[in-house]
C-alpha cells in the first residue's frame, strides 16, 4: 500500500467525522417505515471509501473554510448520492451485482421494490442535507444554492446518469477513445469533480482555485474509473468485496478491455499526472489531493 | 363532468404554460445520450393533469406572486418528480403496470433499466429547476432555499417514498383507518402539500395562508387518493388510460377495498369539505383551489 502515514491518519480522521455525520442524518432504523430505513443504512455503512465527501473537506479547507460548517450539507449529500447511485447500478436490470463491499448488494437483501426506493430516498435526503438549514451563515452569499446546483446537474443527464446510460447501451462508437473517456467523466468524473466544486464554492473560493478544482476533479475521474476497470480485470476479488470480470462477462467497453492492462495503468497515471499539475500553484497546503490522486492510482480496491 | 367553463379555462392555460415550461426544461431528444431523452420526455409529456403544479401557481397567485416567476422553479421541479415516481412506479418490481395514460409504461417501451434512470434524472434535473439560478431576485430571501427544502423532505421516507414502502409491504395493520390515512397522506398527500407550500412562500406568505394552504393539501391529498382508489373499483379502463381492479389483484389495501365504494365516496367528500373549509377567510381570491378541490372528487380519470 503506498499510503503515505499522514495520508492514512487524514483518511481516517475525516472518515470518522463522515461516518458520525451520516450516522445523525440517517433516520434511525426503527423509525417508520422501518425496512426502508434499514436498507438505507445497510448500503452506507457498507464501509466506502468516503472518498466523494473527503475530496469536498480538502478541497474546502484548501479554499480557507472551517471544517465543521461543511459536515451536513457536502458530505452527508454527496455521500448520499454516491450509495444511491450504486444501489440502483446494482440492480438486475442494470449491472446484475450480487455482491458490493464483501456483502449482497441492497436488493439481494431488501428485494427490488425496496432497493429502488431506497435510492430514491437518498437522493432526496442527500438534497435535504445539501440545503441543511442551520448552516446557512457559515457560507458566503448564494454559495449553497450554488453548491446544491452543481451537484444537482452533475448526477444528471449530462452526468452520472449519462454515464450510466453510454454505459449500458451498446453503443458502436464506444470503443473509440473519446467515447470512452465521455463515458469516465459522466459516469465517475462528474460526480467527483462536483465534490471538489462544492467545497470549493462552501469556502468561497476563488475562479483561480475553482477552475483548478475542477480540471483535477477532471483527472482524478478519469484516473479512478480506469483504475477501476483495470481491478475488474486484475484485481482480487476477496480484496475488492465484489465479483471481478463482470466487465468482460457484460461486454462492457472498457479502457483496460480496449487498450489492454498496461497501456491503461500508462492512461490513468497520465490522468493522475495531469489532475496534480493544476495544484502547482497552490504549494504545500494541497498535499491532501496530491496524495489522494496517487491513492486513487495505486488502489487495490 | 362537473368542471365550471371558468374552471376549465384556467385549467387549460396554466396546461399550456406548464407544458411549455417543460418543454423548455427538459433536454432535447436530440441531445446524447439520447435514449433517455426520449425516454423522460415519453412520461412526461403523456397527458398528465399537471395538478401539482397548478396548486403551486394557484397558491403563489393567492399570496400575490407574480405568476411567470414560478413556472420554471416549482411548476418544472414538483411535475418532474411527480412524473419520475409514476416512472419508478410502474416497475416490475413495484406495482408492475403495463400501461399508464393510455400508453405502455416506460419500461415497456425503453427497458428497466432506462426506466430507472430516467427516474432518477428526473429527480435530478427537478432539483435543478427548483434552484433555477435566474430567477432568484424574484422571491422573498430565503424562500427559494426553503421551497426545495419541503420538495426534498416531502419526497423522502416521511413522504412519498414513505407512502410508497407502506403501499407495497403487506403490513398486518394497513386495514387500519388509521394507517390508511397515514399511507394516503404520504404516497399521494405529501407532493401536493409540498406543491402548495412551494407555492405560498415564493410568493412570501404569511403563517396564516401557509397554515390553511397546507390543511388545504392535507384534505385535498387524502381526498385525492381515496377517489383514485374508488376509481381503481369502479372507473372505466378506457377513459383512465390504464388497468382498473389492480389493487384488489394485488390484495392493496385501500379505502375503497376496506368500507366500500360508498363509504369510501363520502370519506373522499369529507376531506374535500375539510380541505375547502381552510380557505374560508380568503374570500374569493381562492375559487380555483376551491374548485379544483371538487373537481379532484368528481373526476372520471
Amino acid at each position: 500500500m503506498a499510503v503515505s502515514p499522514r495520508l492514512e491518519a487524514y483518511l481516517r480522521e475525516k472518515r470518522v467525522q463522515i461516518n458520525r455525520t451520516l450516522e445523525q442524518v440517517l433516520p434511525p432504523e426503527a423509525w417508520e417505515p422501518a425496512t426502508i430505513h434499514r436498507a438505507m443504512r445497510y448500503s452506507v455503512f457498507a464501509g466506502g471509501k468516503r472518498l466523494r465527501p473527503i475530496l469536498a473537506i480538502a478541497a474546502y479547507q484548501i479554499a480557507g473554510g472551517r471544517q465543521d460548517a461543511i459536515l451536513v450539507p457536502a458530505t452527508a449529500g454527496l455521500e448520499l448520492i454516491h450509495c444511491a447511485s450504486l444501489i440502483h447500478d446494482d440492480l438486475p436490470c442494470m449491472d446484475d451485482d450480487d455482491y458490493r463491499r464483501g456483502r449482497p448488494t441492497n436488493h439481494k437483501v431488501f428485494g427490488e421494490a425496496m432497493a429502488v426506493l431506497a435510492g430514491d430516498a437518498m437522493i432526496a435526503l442527500a438534497f435535504e442535507c445539501l440545503l441543511a438549514e442551520d448552516r446557512n451563515d457559515s457560507f458566503p452569499d448564494g454559495a449553497l444554492l450554488e453548491a446544491v446546483r452543481v451537484v444537482a446537474r452533475a448526477i444528471g443527464t449530462r452526468g452520472l446518469v449519462g454515464g450510466q446510460v453510454m454505459d449500458v447501451s451498446n453503443d458502436p462508437e464506444a470503443g473509440s477513445k473519446k467515447t470512452l473517456e465521455q463515458t469516465c467523466e459522466h459516469k465517475t468524473g462528474a460526480l467527483i469533480q462536483a465534490s471538489l466544486e462544492c467545497g470549493g464554492l462552501l469556502a468561497g473560493g476563488d475562479s483561480r482555485l475553482m477552475k483548478a478544482l475542477r480540471l483535477y476533479g477532471k483527472g482524478l475521474g478519469l484516473g479512478f474509473q480506469i483504475t477501476d476497470d483495470i481491478l475488474n480485470v486484475i484485481g482480487d476479488p476477496r480484496q475488492m468485496g465484489k465479483a471481478t470480470h463482470t466487465d468482460q462477462a457484460q461486454d462492457k467497453v472498457t479502457f483496460a478491455g480496449v487498450l489492454g492492462v498496461e497501456a491503461a495503468r500508462k492512461e490513468a497515471k497520465r490522468w493522475i499526472d495531469e489532475a496534480k499539475s493544476n495544484l502547482d500553484f497552490l504549494g504545500a497546503a494541497a498535499w491532501p489531493l496530491r496524495e489522494i490522486a496517487d491513492y486513487v492510482l495505486e488502489r487495490r480496491s
